[in-house]
C-alpha cells in the first residue's frame, strides 16, 4: 500500500490534535482512500517538553529544513502560527513541491493569494479549510457546495471569544473586565485578547470568507474593524428593550460587483438565526441569489475541531495525489477588486446621544437628520443620569455610511449636545 | 475552449432552474472549470407544452434514447423523478459510460449503492448532493468536510412540508388538517401528501445521510417511521408546558458499531438549534466525535436551491472529467450493516395515558413501569376530559425501546388505564 509522508510543522494543542486523529482514524482513513498516511516529521520548538501525546522521539526536529527540503515528505502540515518566517518556510516547502494544509488564518489573510499562486505554479495544493471556524466545513461549501450561485452577502460571528463574551454580558448581565477574566480562565480567551477583542481575528477570517464567495482579491485592509471593548450594559439593555442583541458580526457582502467587508458590534432582531448562536459558538450565514439563506454552525476552535477539519484537509490533498490532480484547488479571481465607497454603503443604525433636557432640543437634533435625509424607524427619549440631561435612542432606517458621519459630526457640534454615547449597525432585517 | 455537452432528463420547475442557473452563471462556470457546459438534449413527456423558460424546440425529445444512447452527451441531468424506469434509463446511461448528477432520493434510497457501485466501474461518477435538503450542501459535507471524524448521531429536520405545519400547528394553534390544507395552497405541501406526512419522504434522506455518516450499506426498510398525522394540539400543549417542542425529526445514531434510524415526532427542547427551525426551512445537526455537535441549516427544496446544488454537483463532475479523476467519488462501504435490535435503543419518552380517576390507579401505573425498571423525569397528572376520569402526561429517563413497548402493552391490560393516548420519543438533551 503507498504511504504519503507527512511534515508536521507545530506540536501545541492543535498539532497534538492532529496526531490524534490521524492515529485514531487510521483504518477509515486507508479504507477511504486507499493508501496510508504517515508522519515523518514534527517541527517542535523545546524537544524535552513533556507532551500530551506518545511521540517518537526520532520524529522531532527543530530545524525546518528537515521538513521542508525532506524529499522523503509530501504533504507539510502547518499549525505553528506566525506570518513572516512562516510564509518564507512554506514558499520554500511550495518550491520544493510539498502540499500544505494549514490551520494559519493571520498568514492566509495577509500572504495567502500569493501562496495559493505559488502552490498552482508548483502543481501543488494548499488547503485552509481549517483556518476559519475550525469545526464547520465553510471554506469547501464556498468553494464547492455553493459554487454555482451568486453570493451577495455573509454574516458571520466567526470569533469565539467575543461571542463567548457578548453571550455572557447579555444573558447574565456581567460587565465586559469581568467576562474577559472568566473567558481567560476557562481557556476561551488569550492572556493578550486585544487579537478577539479589538476585532482583527474575526476581520482576517471575513478576507478569507470574502475573497472566495466574491471571487475578488480583498486585503485585510479593506475591512472596517471595530472591536466590542466598549460596549457597556446600557447599550445591550436598550437594544434589548427595542427587540435586539448585540453581536460581533463580520459581514461581507456585494452590489453591482463593488463589495464591502466590515466587523463591527452589530444590532440582530432576537430571533435572527446568529442572534440565537451563543457562547463560544462560530456560525457563519451565507445569502446566495438562488439558494437564498442558509447557515452553517459549530464550534469555531478547539483541538479537536481545528485537527478534524485538518485532517479532512489532507485527506483531499492525499485524493489529488492519488489521482494526479494536484494544483487545481485554487481559482484566480474572476472579479476586479472594487470596493464600495461611504456613500454605497447602506445600513440601518442604532445611535445613543445624551442631551440637555430642554425646550427646542429635540427638535435641534431632528432637524440635523432630515438635513441629511435620515428617517427613524424607532426613538426612545428618557431621563439622563445627570439631572437636567436626556438621553436620545434611535434606530434609522437604512441610510448611507456618508449620511450617518455627516449626520454624527454635526449633532456633536451642536451645544445641546453633551455627547454621542455609542452607535453601532443594525441588521438582519428588511 | 472545450465544451461539456449534458443532457437534462426532466423539465419541471427543478429543471427549468437548472436551464436558469446554467444560463446566468455562465461566465462563472467558464472561468472557474475552463470548459463550457451546453445543454445538448431535454427529455421531456410532451414537446408542446408551455414553458417558463425559452428553451431551443431542437433540445427537446420525448424519447430518452436520443439522451442516454447519444455519444455527444458526457453528463445526464436527472430531474424527472421516478425509480423503475428511471432506474434502468441510469443504468444505461452508466454502461454508456455518462456521468450522472440527480435529485432523485427515491431513487437514490431505493438503488443508489447499486447505481454507484456501476458508476464506478464504469469509471463515471454519480452525485446526488440535491437529493437531500436542496440548499444546503450536507452530502458533500458528511464526504469531504467531516471525512475524518467518527461521525455518532445525525439528526435532521429534512422535510420542509412536516416542519411547515409543525411550526404553524405549533405557533399558531391551528389544526392539522387546516395547516395541510393552507400548506397546498401555498406549494409547501403536494396533492397527495402521503410521501411527506407519513415521513416516507424523510425516511429515504435519512437513509442516504446514515449511509454517508456510518460508511455502512442500510436500507429503507432498516428505517422506523412515523408520521405527524396523529400529533394533537393537547400534545403540542403538554410538550410545551414541560419546556419542549415537537418536531418530525429523523435520527441516525451510531454505537459500538451497530446503527438505529428513525422518522418520528420527537420533543426537543425549546431551545435545541433543531427546536428554532421554522416553517419550510430543514436543517440537518451532525455530532462527531472530534468536531462535537455542528448544524447545516437552509431552504430544504424549492427549484432555485435545487438546481443550483445540481449545478454545483455538474461543476464538481465536470472538473474531474478535465482532471482525469472520474469515478473516485464513491467509497465501497467500510463496516458491516449491523442493527440495534429493541434493547439496544436508548432514549426518553413523553407519554400520554388516560386513566379512571380513583384511589390506587396511579401505584397500579407506577408498579408496571416499575417492573420494567423505569423511572421518570417528570409527571403530570391532570382532571379528564370525561367525568371520573383522568390524564397522566410522563416523561421517563433513557429507557430501551423493549421496555418502553413491553411497559406500554401492560399498561394497555390495567383496567385502570382506559386508554395510551400518545407517546413520543424526546431527545436534544442530557
Amino acid at each position: 500500500m503507498q504511504k504519503i509522508h507527512v511534515g508536521l510543522c507545530g506540536l501545541g494543542t492543535v498539532g497534538t490534535g492532529v496526531v490524534n486523529v490521524l492515529e485514531n482514524h487510521q483504518e477509515q482513513i486507508k479504507h477511504k482512500l486507499g493508501c496510508e498516511i504517515e508522519i515523518e516529521k514534527i517541527l517542535v520548538n523545546d524537544l524535552d517538553k513533556p507532551r500530551d501525546v506518545v511521540i517518537d522521539r526520532a520524529w522531532l526536529t527543530t530545524n525546518p529544513d528537515e521538513l521542508v527540503d525532506n524529499k522523503d515528505i509530501d504533504v507539510i502540515i502547518e499549525v505553528m502560527g506566525g506570518i513572516e518566517d512562516t510564509n518564507k518556510l512554506l514558499e520554500r516547502a511550495l518550491n520544493n513541491k510539498k502540499h500544505i494544509v494549514t490551520a494559519n488564518k493571520d498568514l492566509m489573510a495577509v500572504h495567502g493569494q500569493k501562496l495559493l499562486r505559488l502552490a498552482k505554479a508548483n502543481k501543488c495544493d494548499i488547503l485552509y479549510d481549517a483556518s476559519v471556524a475550525g469545526g464547520i466545513p465553510i471554506i469547501r461549501s464556498l468553494s464547492d457546495g455553493l459554487a454555482s450561485d451568486h453570493i451577495e452577502k455573509i454574516m458571520g460571528i466567526v470569533n469565539g471569544t467575543t461571542n463567548y463574551i457578548m453571550t455572557k454580558m447579555t444573558d447574565e448581565g456581567l460587565p465586559f473586565d469581568q467576562v474577559l477574566q472568566e473567558a481567560q480562565a476557562l481557556g476561551f480567551a488569550e492572556a493578550d485578547p486585544t487579537s478577539d477583542v479589538e476585532g482583527l481575528d474575526a476581520a482576517r477570517k471575513m478576507t478569507l470568507l470574502a475573497n472566495l464567495a466574491f471571487k475578488m482579491e480583498l486585503h485585510l485592509e479593506d475591512v472596517d474593524v471595530t472591536g466590542i471593548r466598549d460596549i457597556t450594559q446600557e447599550d445591550i439593555n436598550f437594544a434589548e428593550s427595542l427587540g435586539y442583541t448585540i453581536k460581533l458580526i463580520g459581514i461581507a457582502s456585494i452590489h453591482e460587483g463593488k463589495a464591502e467587508v466590515s466587523v463591527e458590534p452589530t444590532l440582530l432582531p432576537k430571533d435572527h438565526p446568529l442572534a440565537l448562536v451563543k457562547n463560544e459558538f462560530n456560525a457563519v450565514y451565507v445569502h446566495g441569489e438562488s439558494v437564498g439563506e442558509t447557515m452553517f454552525y459549530g464550534p469555531g476552535a478547539g483541538s479537536l475541531p481545528t485537527a478534524t477539519a485538518i485532517v479532512s484537509d489532507l485527506m483531499e490533498v492525499v485524493k489529488n495525489i492519488r489521482l494526479g490532480s494536484s494544483g487545481n484547488t485554487y481559482v484566480d479571481p474572476q472579479f476586479e477588486r472594487l470596493l464600495k465607497d461611504d456613500n454605497e454603503k447602506f445600513t440601518r443604525n442604532f445611535i445613543r446621544l445624551e442631551v440637555n433636557d430642554k425646550a427646542g432640543t429635540f427638535q435641534e437634533i431632528t432637524n440635523v437628520f432630515s438635513n441629511h435625509a435620515v428617517s427613524f424607524a424607532k426613538i426612545l427619549q428618557l431621563p439622563g443620569e445627570e439631572e437636567g440631561t436626556a438621553e436620545i435612542v434611535m434606530v434609522t432606517h437604512k441610510i448611507s455610511r456618508g449620511q450617518l458621519l455627516k449626520s454624527l459630526a454635526q449633532l456633536e457640534e451642536l451645544d445641546v449636545v453633551r455627547r454621542l454615547i455609542s452607535h453601532y449597525r443594525v441588521d438582519g432585517e428588511e
